[in-house]
């Protein structure tokens, strides 16, 4: 696993039982600068591995790239050859393909900011809107709630290193007519694995993700429910609560979002008409 | 609770139930835009309330606060009087008293970066240090185990939000000594639940945080172990998992890491010392 787990001394403390030092395993986190064409563009904390991937998810998140051939390379800087620099694999410098144009290097703040003080909610949504390249609403796939209520296990069976550490979030892309796997990542940073999902995607040219489930390990926020719009999946599955601003945008862009999904019960805040009950609702 | 929560419809499936249509409560989620002297510094996803708290807590990570004095004001820009703009509440201009150095608009980048590809976790937990106006090595506070081992109970029992939405990071900042605590803020975003106390202690002139606990709901990453340093909080405990690089900088920095914190039950990453366990260390 190299550097995707340390094993680590600790100390464990049983307030009724012995105290015992032994050794714990964690979970990465690094940081890992995106550059786009030598000019930085983000910084985030996430678990080594999949860096291409998260870097082309990141991109396909904000707009950028909407095609797997918009994507022309990527490479850690530093290494051999540069002076002795030691590569630490914590840059990665993306070349995109003629004709794609760079991120503003400030993107972040261009994409949520007004120049207005009226900024509000609604102005991120309409953000959502005014970049995505598929249209989400237009996807007419079912999935049956005996195939969601399936996922939780699925992801959680395939989730190799939580096992170890306890400490990452998984992204899991679900077909949705069969359940069956396609991919699924873990990360520290529940926003990574997603782009590292959608990245793994887009750079095998399978965008838009039509007829996918996208399901995530934690709590649905806004952002995941802008990465799965602006990579074109249908149907967004959370096994905690999505937040006000994810369901508003759910219901904004034809989303189908679904939360606490656990054990044989699920709430769905949008899109139902993608959800195949085993009963009409009541 | 206004603007906290938002009832929304949802359909509730149960595979073998009835599917029924209800109104739940969800966790509201909306940008804030923090900027200081009118130049916008950063925009974050966060449950709006404490608002002013939370650019101040965040200026305190940030290096730029370090005592309530160095704060000024904040207002929400906009509103009334401003050409009939709708004030959203969510654009927050924070003023900063005479001699302290505003940050720079491009602050995020340049805690993180160093020109070169070295880029590594331990130039993050050098920033930290270089920045930090306090030393929470020199903080001999000892903390027993049993009050360890009582404060998830006593920070899940303060959470009045989570109980309705299910979707609410907490952060609770607690007595050492006494297992009391002093102030607990929720937050869709656990950055922003800590920033919020932090915030609040700052603007109470309470900072260096010697001699308490900060008490998280989830995993403790990097970024919560930066923000427990920047404010001089000599113990973090998690009910969740530490990354490694939080517990690289709690070593560094001496920092007392409790994570697992649930049942009796605890593992100590680092500063063992300041724990005090019923039984020796076998």
């Amino acid at each position: 696993m190299g550097r995707i787990t340390q094993r680590r001394p600790v100390v464990r403390i049983a307030l009724h039982g012995a105290t015992t030092r032994r050794a714990d395993t964690l979970a990465v986190e690094e940081p890992l600068e995106i550059r786009v064409v030598g000019e930085p563009l983000a910084v985030t904390m996430r678990t080594p591995g999949h860096d291409v991937e998260l870097a082309a998810g990141f991109l396909v998140s904000e707009g950028v790239v909407r095609t797997g051939s918009d994507f022309r390379s990527a490479i850690h800087c530093g290494g051999p050859g540069t002076g002795g620099m030691e590569n630490t694999y914590n840059v990665l410098d993306v070349a995109l393909a003629p004709g794609v144009e760079p991120p503003s290097t400030d993107l972040a703040r261009n994409f949520y900011t007004t120049s207005s003080c009226g900024m509000c909610g609604k102005a991120s949504i309409d953000a959502v809107k005014a970049v995505s390249a598929y249209d989400v609403a237009e996807d007419d796939v079912r999935v049956t709630a005996e195939t969601l209520a399936g996922l939780p296990d699925a992801l959680r069976a395939h989730q190799d290193v939580f096992d170890k550490t306890g400490g990452l979030h998984a992204a899991g892309l679900f077909d949705a007519e069969t359940g069956e796997l396609v991919v699924l990542r873990e990360d520290v940073g529940r926003h990574n694995a997603v782009d590292k999902v959608v990245g793994w995607a887009v750079l095998n040219d399978r965008l838009p993700l039509r007829g996918h489930v996208l399901m995530v390990s934690g709590r649905a926020s806004f952002e995941l429910a802008q990465k799965a719009v602006m990579a074109g999946i249908p149907v967004l599955s959370a096994v905690s609560a999505p937040s006000s601003l994810a369901v508003e945008l759910a219901v904004e862009q034809g989303l189908t979002l679904v939360g606490f999904l656990r054990g044989e019960t699920m709430n769905v805040y949008a899109g139902v008409e993608r959800v195949v009950a085993p009963v009409a609702v009541g």
